[in-house]
């Protein structure tokens, strides 16, 4: 039995003369998570994965997606007909691969240009055409079968007020104009929605848990036009964006405003942030300047205010988790909760909070096994309840007017065994050298990496995924270019430099399957230190405050100084927190962040 | 006044029409340290330091280097009317720049192809034609007015056996026929003088401590062909040479032979490797295959047979170096021992081992604050003595027919001061920690270099050079692509991920000006962990086997981690080392690798 919108495809592909069409999971910006208009992928196949990329031909339909989402994307495909390509095992395609071996001469590939990213649609039609298949890249038959297609998100734009951002947006876009000079450009195209709510301050919802505003913007010498839905506006908003030289455009108009791009003109963009048909309308008519996006180190390095707003933020959070935490581990044993309830309690702490927006992303709330599956996230089958009795792997985070957090804590919930202590103090003490690092202006990610896996690698064991990302400003939770990683990926964009201002997570882990999870996250903004005769040193600032379990810990598996890191950050989340709480609450926050 | 030698090239200049003149330090091969032929750059100025570039016009002379000889040049080129450059110093223009800002258009600026890299010359035109300055790189003329020059040289050729090589030439041959075969190439040309002697199994002496043959390759699919010295050559060795269908041709005949390349043959090359005149005398006519040299990672990764050997070399080197500093320590408060003179007792102890071929380098023995000149060798003004008291920095090598060795040790002559004991320790932390490295396949020299540097950034302290390089083997002392270093400088050739075979050094350092130097040097074979289901484990073998001066030790700075490190090196090193002592000097090691 074939699942009914395959069918439905494969129809409109045999009219339109397509005999394989691809639906990656991506909206017309490159966005990590993608509003309801752009699940065109699950719709399609029922897979209900972040990740994941459908193939179609008249003989098979395939759907590749990641370790994360092997067993789910089983359990979804089953009886619809569609093969599951479970990327990166031995033998398995990627889909470049497998559109290689499968086309024939003469054949067609059809996909809409608008969710590929130009670079990655460049290398795969260079690939293809060599064996003289054919692309077609503007057709989204995704539309032509979904019948009640969600409409595009309009959600109400709100601006960002100076005193959160830091920096006005006529000073952002003066700095960005002089670096498109810089670049000998006279347009800069940036459709990356996170750069495009920086540069301007301004803040919508159209990405869950992103607060995006789906838009592009086109910057001129003499001004900025940025394409969105006009409705999104209020008359107020929009007059102050005119103010800084901005002007609302149709969303739907912008294809048609870059065709008319006048001949003579340099164009400044990224080839792996904007999609392959804004390029295509391009190149060959323009000259291109082909760089990183002017605004990703500015939104990148935070100003003073962002990072005095910054710790704001984690202070409210961490008074949120806190009384989220003692509540948990007190409550347990009396009263039923599950995963998902919990979750809902969070929410209820944070939502207490000032300024408090909306989770920075999908929470994973893991209880024992649970916390083994590193991307799990409850749902209504796999939820279970919390008992007062080993380890739950918490990771969480908020959206502030102040910014952005991210915390993962791993909480004993009551007895532990000395298996689960041991790991347990093993991922701590990876955290706290690498919060303790001090190094000379110059490193990135890659140097410091080895230090929160070094307590796991000299036991013969590791986490499989990266030490840290970037982190925005009341925006995306996963943001370029930084971020702690052992292997040189610079496409990864997590390779820069650290700068001062930086906003970069710290989270190793330990996993064992069918057993429990364990990830320790904080938050760290880089800083300088002192300056001298050998130069620059840089060290870390933790934001993060929240104390790590000390009911999971295997003291004697500390070193004397990681005692000492230790026990200054828990002093420091006292003094910093305890004021925001009061009653049993304070007193368990004494408790729990007392000296070892 | 200007120097002769100046005022002979300007005269030459003007015949040739060339507005300005560029002698840099190289030879045909761009080999680090350059045979007597190639010292024009030296015969033009006057210094003598091992880099600099020379640019002559009508109106000035410049000499630039760098930070390694600012005193040396500023001395030798005092009344010679060549200005000094100090590379790197704010404000300085690096040669390029001055190049790019004096030159105008119609102006000819002149250089020898030959001695410059492919890539940077192209580079320079780049710059040049498009302010209309034209280049010319066939003309040396250094060569017309260097009266007495050197001749090439032509020291005899011995084949490395393959008992130590551990492959022989002919299936090294094969192996890289095969990899030009996958480039696409019909010939592939190599010109460094390391890689040609690596894989023909021949050793030379045509650069001073560097075991290499004077020689241009080519290989095709059917045979192999080595422009060379013929008089270098015995009968029987060019008869051993045709059996592997590797022909001589004479030196000289190289650049006539390229120029005869037919049109549709593709050629593999290294624009970073090979001379500019070389590129120039092909490029358009034939296809280029630029890509890095197809012996580089083959040479570096060294096998199971080199691997042996090399342990074999170092418990040889071990044993003279023992000795060496025995002889110092006990011998320096009662005979007069200068820098100089303990360098030739060094030699002595050196060349008593079997198979020994000579120094790797030119010794660095520096006496107190001669130890904090980085590139310090000792010449008859400078030399001075050695007392029964403070710290003498010994950094020197051989060549063994096993291996080359490479080793640094901070020695107490007698009482050493607190401050002294302090930095000692400091660094020694480093090399231990690094050397005890355990990590998963994939790490580059960046992801550990913070281990050697970690006890001196958490004091805001650094030394200013890279961690570690690569070693050849019965070769040159510095051979890409492995290293240790933060920066991320691909173009150094020091960030290859760490294979099982690398050997690299491991030589954290300090250094007040004025006082004393302190720098603790091993070499390291990278080799393979425990594999199990997180990846493939690799940790470094330490070959180097000295004990660190305990009479230099604060033992309260070391953990116990360290002095576990510690304590089981100096326990191997006098396993290994002490059955090739006796009497007094065997005592002496026991005391000098007791634990502590």
């Amino acid at each position: 039995m074939v699942r009914e919108q395959i069918t439905a495809l494969r129809k409109e592909m045999e009219k339109a003369n397509i005999t394989a069409y691809m639906v990656p999971t991506s909206d017309f910006h490159g966005s990590e998570y993608v509003g309801e208009y752009f699940q065109g992928r699950a719709f399609l196949s029922g897979f209900t994965g972040s990740a994941g990329t459908l193939v179609v031909t008249q003989e098979m339909a395939g759907l590749w997606t990641d370790g994360r989402y092997f067993l789910q994307a089983a359990e979804q495909l089953k009886d619809t007909g569609i093969d599951l390509f479970r990327l990166d095992q031995e033998g398995v395609p990627n889909v470049k691969e497998f559109l290689a071996e499968t086309l024939k001469p003469g054949e067609r590939l059809g996909f809409d240009g608008r969710v590929v990213y130009a670079r990655e649609a460049e290398e795969l039609s260079q690939k293809l055409e060599k064996k003289g298949v054919s692309i077609c890249y503007q057709m989204d038959l995704v539309d032509l079968v979904w019948d009640n297609r969600p409409p595009l998100s309009k959600k109400a734009v709100m601006i960002l007020d100076v005193q959160y951002a830091g920096e006005s947006r006529e000073s952002k876009i003066e700095k960005i104009r002089q670096k498109m000079k810089q670049a000998g450009a006279d347009l800069f195209l940036l459709t990356s929605l996170d750069d495009i709510a920086w540069l301007l301050n301004i803040r919508g919802n159209d990405v869950k848990c992103n607060p995006v505003v789906l838009s592009y913007l086109a910057m001129m010498e003499d001004q900025v036009l940025l394409f969105a839905n006009r409705e999104a506006f209020s008359e107020e908003i929009e007059e102050e964006l005119k103010q800084a030289g901005v002007f609302l455009r149709d969303y739907q108009e912008f294809y048609s405003y870059i065709q008319k791009i006048p001949e003579d003109t340099k164009v400044c963009l990224d080839k792996r942030k904007v999609n392959y048909t804004i390029v295509k309308s391009l190149s060959g008519r323009v000259e291109l300047v082909n760089q990183t996006n002017l605004t990703l180190l500015p939104k990148a390095v935070k100003n003073q205010t962002e990072m005095e707003r910054i710790r704001e933020a984690h202070r409210k959070d961490g008074a949120a988790v806190v009384r989220f935490i003692y509540w948990l581990k007190t409550r347990a044993a009396k009263e039923k909760i599950t995963e998902l309830s919990a979750a809902v309690k969070l929410e209820e702490f944070r939502g207490a909070q000032k300024h408090y927006m909306g989770p920075s992303f999908t929470p994973i709330i893991g209880y024992q096994a649970h916390g083994a599956i590193i991307h799990y996230s409850a749902t209504e089958e796999s939820n279970c309840q919390l008992k007062p009795e080993g380890l739950v792997l918490l990771d969480t985070g908020g959206q502030y007017l102040e910014g952005t957090t991210d915390i993962t804590r791993t909480v004993a919930l009551g007895p532990v065994t000395e298996e689960e202590k041991m790991y347990f103090t093993l991922v701590l003490k990876g955290n706290l050298n690498l919060s303790a690092a001090k190094f000379l202006y110059g490193c990135r990610g890659i140097n410091l990496d080895y230090l929160a896996r070094a307590p796991l690698w000299e036991r013969g064991l590791d986490y499989p995924h990266g030490t840290g990302h970037g982190v925005g400003f009341f925006l995306n939770v996963h943001e370029a270019p930084n971020g702690f990683r052992y292997q040189w990926i610079p496409e990864r964009g997590e390779s820069a430099v650290l700068e001062e201002g930086m906003l970069t997570s710290n989270e190793p882990g330990f996993y064992l399957e069918g057993k429990f999870g364990i990830r320790h996250e904080n938050l760290m903004l880089c800083v300088k230190d002192e300056k001298n005769a050998y130069g620059q040193f840089m060290r870390f600032d933790t934001v993060t405050l929240v104390p790590f379990d000390l009911d999971a810990i295997a003291k004697e598996l500390l070193s004397e100084r990681e005692k000492r890191v230790l026990n200054q950050y828990h002093k420091r989340v006292y003094q910093t927190i305890a004021p925001a709480l009061e009653g049993e609450v304070k007193s368990w926050l004494k408790e729990a962040t007392r000296e070892i």
